[in-house]
């Protein structure tokens, strides 16, 4: 039988099964749904053992748990290392989600659920065409491993220690990824680089009690009025990030990179509009891929402070705080940046205010060449399936585990993605597009094949 | 038996008394608690009935109840109406309540409950003077008149219109307010002056979704970027509202004002260090009780946006939201002070940033003359029971109604305040200290017998 035909026949079940496992939310911000990531990990290893793959085991770390497991019985061929992760985003807003986060649906050949492209939808395409390829040949052309974590979304504390312990059990020619996105619809993208991350939390405390405005309003600091003005200090009117030593270590744009950028063909005007945007905004000089693929990024990822019920309550807070992640590039440091943030945050905040600053991720950015063979074999895959081939781009987020995982195992990584970029991964009504999980299928198969 | 015997062999029934009607979670902003605001209302309606007043009434509004009653039986008399309000401020922050809201507890002499002191506790003087007259002389020395709302925190909406179309039923030679504060422990005061209100909400709208600051990070707006920026653009680094027009009708502050103000001894320091901050804060060139008193001021009450859950959420939000109040003096004109901060909103939004701006209260400053004869036996009164004269001070809170009741029933109005200006109205562990609930009893009485 074809794989076509195979995955046709069997794609009622395998979205039942996949919808089985993105009702449960492993969420793994949240203290809350520790036993629901135990679970998915649980279901993982399960399917993992029913695919034909072995040694199959559930790894207790200090945080969520590691699968692992193969299947190595094609000697003198290279082994393949798959990565992924079964832990998806908190889902707040819920208000905004058409239907519930974990009652996965499909709409308009869309399956919608948190987690449905990021990345349990995507990880899933592996173990099925594993699977296929085993109930098909009887045999895998390749050896396969498998390291999946649940920790993805918070940093991947018990990762690096875990790759360090069973490096020789890990050992592979090339590790895949499927965690980034195509270009758009029909246009396959495989990610020769990966921005890198830091984060921190910054909580302004002004008076020991919340004041009425009234009895004090104007005559005391107001935890909003100094939160709002020091974060506004980050960034200038042209948003550049205005603190001192921030850009150390980001490359300057060649005209080579550019031009590879303007291969994409990226239309920022569509972009505007499918966004509904009166306009774009970001660091001037620089478009929209080059802004997200090349540039770093401070950004706001919550700010909070006194009375948000309905209606008015006049109190001047005592206390209010920001969530900060930046996207780095290059050769930035990212200890290096925190430090640089926190040091602009203590000499800009205004008297009478103090600050509490707790430090979080910690990630460089990644870069891979392109010319690698494997990346060569990985476009080609698409190339049959797709009909076109893969351009080689730079992705915007961060997969922070990426860079420890080709520095330990000594191996290139490959960035196989089959999300889209407009599939409200980390957002509200976060869903995979099953055009791409059907060729994902068909591509995967087809990398395993001429690898 | 004197006054004081009497309020002390009643005191601990009226302290259960009014424990019980700080109970009911009267919260007039939050339509959740719709019935528990009729329920406060009836409960005031029943204890005025039980403390000897006539024609009781309970008055449907198309917000909620306010609650009449009288006792006219003192012809050639002066006419004395009381004011005050049974509605009370939301709660949040819970867990930073020492005991719940709206479970009263009397501590160090302290009564902690929401309401305690803002208004319920004050108002509830007033009912059990009008009693303790009634038992001890089986008349009144004047008429009095009891006028009561449940919206005074939400702008009473309802009660201007009642006032207009009942001026004759409430017609007065004074009106009479406890909902203002001492200037401290044992030095009272009568505010011949409040700040007016105006309120505005503003969200910021950039994308239709939120979206992931990997993929988007850099290139399009963030909501909370836009809005920190707008609200950053609201005051200067002095502390000066930047918007243009905002100060048109703000008197300047005579000498012979700054003298009055001097006269009240307040401390600075002081009070910096009661609410232990390295600084206080506000307009450059005025001390803190110029700054309440006699400025106007635009504060942040509350800022929201994006992720405010545990851990780290790397999303750029869709929308971010602010509530602003501003505190206004002199002449200046409440709407015309929206429609100049909403055009400054307009003006500074950064661009791809839309806005949506919701209206709220608006009310004007009043101030009274300070030689009126009721003032004065109002000072006098204090003077008899605390040793001490009440000073004539401008209070910087707002009872947006005061001026309207001022112009209706063309009366001198009253503010005998018998709160502390550090019992945390609007703020967690509101409280009431009872020193000054057994003092207010006697001064009513006091200043009823002198009218």
């Amino acid at each position: 039988m074809s794989y076509a035909n195979y995955f046709k026949e069997h794609r009622e079940q395998h979205l039942n099964e996949l919808k089985e496992w993105l009702s449960i939310p492993s969420i793994s911000a949240l203290s809350a749904h520790k036993e629901d990531v135990v679970r998915a990990a649980e279901w993982l290893a399960n399917r993992m053992r029913q695919a034909g793959l072995e040694h199959v085991e559930v790894h207790q770390t200090d945080g969520h748990p590691i699968v692992t497991g193969d299947y190595l019985h094609a000697p003198g061929k290279p082994t393949i290392l798959i990565y992924g992760h079964y832990d998806v985003q908190p889902v707040d807003p819920l208000n905004l989600w058409t239907t519930p986060p974990f009652e996965p649906e499909v709409r308009d050949n869309k399956l919608f659920a948190r987690g449905a492209t990021d990345d349990k939808g995507q990880l899933y395409l592996h173990v099925l065409a594993v699977e296929a390829l085993l109930q098909q040949e009887k045999e895998l052309p390749v050896n396969i491993k498998f390291c999946v974590e649940g920790e993805e979304e918070v940093a991947s504390a018990s990762l690096p220690p875990f790759l360090e312990s069973h490096r020789d059990k890990l050992a592979c020619d090339a590790i895949v990824i499927s965690d980034t996105s195509l270009l758009e619809p029909g246009k396959p993208a495989i990610s020769t680089g990966l921005r890198g991350l830091c984060s921190l939390e910054v909580t302004v405390h002004t008076a020991n009690t919340d004041l009425h405005s009234g009895t004090y309003g104007g005559g005391v600091p107001n935890a909003l009025h100094a939160i709002v003005e020091l974060l506004a200090s980050l960034h200038d009117k042209e948003g550049r990030v205005t603190v001192d030593g921030f850009y150390d270590g980001v490359p300057e744009l060649s005209d080579m990179m550019r031009e590879e950028f303007k291969k994409q063909g990226f239309s920022d005007d569509k972009l505007r509009e499918e966004l509904q945007l009166s306009a774009l905004y970001g660091e001037k000089g620089y478009s929209f891929v080059e802004r997200v693929g090349a540039r770093p990024t401070l950004e706001l990822n919550g700010v909070y402070g006194g009375f948000q019920g309905e209606g008015t309550k006049t109190v001047i807070p005592k206390e209010a705080t920001a969530k900060i992640t930046c996207r780095l590039v290059g050769e930035q440091d990212p200890q290096a940046v925190l430090d640089h943030i926190i040091k602009h945050l203590k000499e800009h905040v205004q008297p009478g205010a103090k600050l509490t600053i707790t430090e979080g991720e910690k990630a460089r950015a990644f870069n891979m060449d392109p010319s690698n063979h494997m990346l060569q074999v990985a476009a080609d895959a698409y190339e049959a399936v797709y009909g076109t081939r893969a351009l080689f781009t730079k992705d915007g987020g961060s997969i922070p585990i990426v860079e420890t995982f080709s520095r330990v195992l000594e191996s290139p990584v490959v960035m196989m993605g089959f999300g889209l970029p407009n599939e409200n991964l980390h957002a509200p009504n976060e869903h995979f597009n099953l055009e791409n999980f059907d060729k994902g299928l068909l591509t995967l198969v087809e990398f395993l094949k001429r690898v």
